[in-house]
C-alpha cells in the first residue's frame, strides 16, 4: 500500500484521488477550496483545505512522508509550477503534474516533475478517433504506426467464420480476442469461430491497415 | 469526410478539433473567447468567435448542415446544456457533450445529447491505475473483470523464453504481442521467443490475474 497526496481536486484530481483510494491506498487530498474539500472528504483517507503554493502549510501536513504526489492544479500555471517545486523540495520521490500545454510541461520537467500528463489533450485525441470511426471503442497505441483496437464487428461479418473473413490475409491484421454479447471472451480465436451480431473484436496491426476496418 | 463543429476550444475541445482536422475532416471551431479563436484558427478549417448559447448566432453560421457537434464547454454547466439543446434543435444528427458530473450528464441526455463524455474523470482513472502499477503503460477494459494491458516486461523475465516463463499456466494470462526496443512488434509470440530488457508486452486476462503482473 502506497501513500499518495493529490493536490487539486477538480474533475481530474478528484478522479485520481477516488480511484487510488478505491484501490486500497492511503490518499491525502488537498484543495484550496473548502467546498471541494468537503465534497471529496468521504472518498479519500483525509481531505484538507490548504494553499499548495504555501510551503509551510504543506510542511505542516507532514507530506514528506508520502510516496507520490499528483499535482492537478489546472487553470493557474504558476500555482501548478510552485506546488510541484515545493513537494519535490519537501522530498517526495515521485511527482506527477498535469500540464496545460507543452511549454508548461517543459517547465514542470525542469523543476523536477517525474511525469507530466495531459488528460484533456489525450482524451480529446481518443474521442476524435472514436467520432470518426463509430465502430472503434478503444485503442492502445503500441508504436507510432501500430495499434491495438477494440472494434464492433462489421455488419458484413455477421454469421461468417474467421476463415471466411480471412482478415489476416485481406487486411494484414490479427484478431487477438472476440467478446460475445454475453461478455464471454474468447482469447484464442480459431479459424472456424463464427462472428455474430454484437461481437466486439480486439485486433492488432498497422494503423494504415486498421483504418480499413473503421466505419 | 464528415463535417464537425466543435463548441468550446479549451484543452479538451481544441484537442478534439485539431485531431479531427488532422484526420482530414472539415472542422468549424467556435469559442466565446476571441484569443482562443485566434489560437486555434490555424489548426482547423474555420474558427469563429460566437456565444453558443445564442441560437441566432449559431443559426447564422449555417451549422445545421454539419454532421456532428461536440460541445466541450466546461465550467459553466448551464451554457453547456443550452448549447447542446440549441445544436440539437437546429437539426444536428449526432451531438457529443462533455459533462462535469453524473447529474450534468443526465440532463444532457434528457435534452438530446447522443453521447456524453467525461474526459477528466476517465483519464483520472487511467492515471491512478498507472501510478499504482508503474509497469502498466495502457489498458483496455474489455469487460468489467477482463482487460488487455500494455506492460513493461518484469526484470525477472529478462533473458527467459515465453516457455520458461509459462505465463499462461502460472498466471492464466495470454501474451498477445511483444514490442521490442527497436519498435518491432511480434504479433504472434511463440514459446521459444525470448523476453529482453525494455520489451513491452500486450497481455489479456482476468483483472485478478493481471494484478499479479503489476509492480
Ligand atoms: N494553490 C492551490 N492550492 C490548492 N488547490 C488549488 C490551488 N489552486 C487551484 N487549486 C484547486 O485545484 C483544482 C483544479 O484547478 P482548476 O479547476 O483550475 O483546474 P482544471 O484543470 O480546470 O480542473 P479539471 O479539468 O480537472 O476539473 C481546483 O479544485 C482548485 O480549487
Ligand atoms: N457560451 C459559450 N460559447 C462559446 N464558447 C464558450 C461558451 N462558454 C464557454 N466557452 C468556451 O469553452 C471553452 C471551455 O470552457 P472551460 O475552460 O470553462 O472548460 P474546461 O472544462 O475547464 O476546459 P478544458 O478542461 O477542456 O480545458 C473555453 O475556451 C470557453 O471560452
Ligand atoms: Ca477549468
Ligand atoms: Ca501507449
Ligand atoms: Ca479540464
Ligand atoms: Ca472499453
Amino acid at each position: 500500500m502506497k501513500q499518495f497526496i493529490v493536490v487539486g481536486c477538480g474533475r481530474f484530481g478528484s478522479s485520481v484521488a477516488r480511484t487510488l483510494y478505491q484501490m486500497g491506498h492511503d490518499v491525502l487530498a488537498i484543495d484550496a477550496d473548502e467546498d471541494i474539500v468537503q465534497h471529496i472528504s468521504e472518498h479519500v483517507t483525509h481531505a484538507v483545505q490548504a494553499d499548495a503554493t504555501d510551503e509551510n502549510s504543506l510542511r505542516a501536513l507532514g507530506i514528506r512522508n508520502f510516496d507520490v504526489a499528483v499535482i492537478t492544479i489546472g487553470a493557474d500555471i504558476q500555482s501548478s509550477v510552485m506546488a510541484t517545486l515545493i513537494v519535490k523540495e519537501l522530498g517526495i520521490k515521485y511527482v506527477v503534474s498535469k500540464a496545460q500545454n507543452e511549454m508548461h510541461a517543459k517547465v514542470l520537467y525542469k523543476i523536477g516533475a517525474d511525469r507530466v500528463v495531459f488528460p484533456e489533450r489525450d482524451m480529446g485525441v481518443k474521442v476524435a478517433h472514436n467520432l470518426v470511426s463509430s465502430n472503434i471503442l478503444d485503442f492502445i497505441e503500441l508504436a507510432p504506426d501500430f495499434s491495438i483496437m477494440e472494434i464492433s464487428a462489421l455488419e458484413e461479418w455477421y454469421g461468417k467464420t474467421l476463415q471466411d473473413l480471412n482478415i489476416r490475409a485481406k487486411y494484414g491484421i490479427n484478431v487477438m480476442a472476440v467478446k460475445k454479447k454475453n461478455n464471454e471472451i474468447n482469447v484464442s480465436p480459431i479459424a472456424r469461430d463464427v462472428i455474430d451480431e454484437g461481437d466486439i473484436m480486439v485486433v492488432i496491426g498497422h494503423n494504415n491497415d486498421l483504418k480499413k476496418l473503421q466505419r
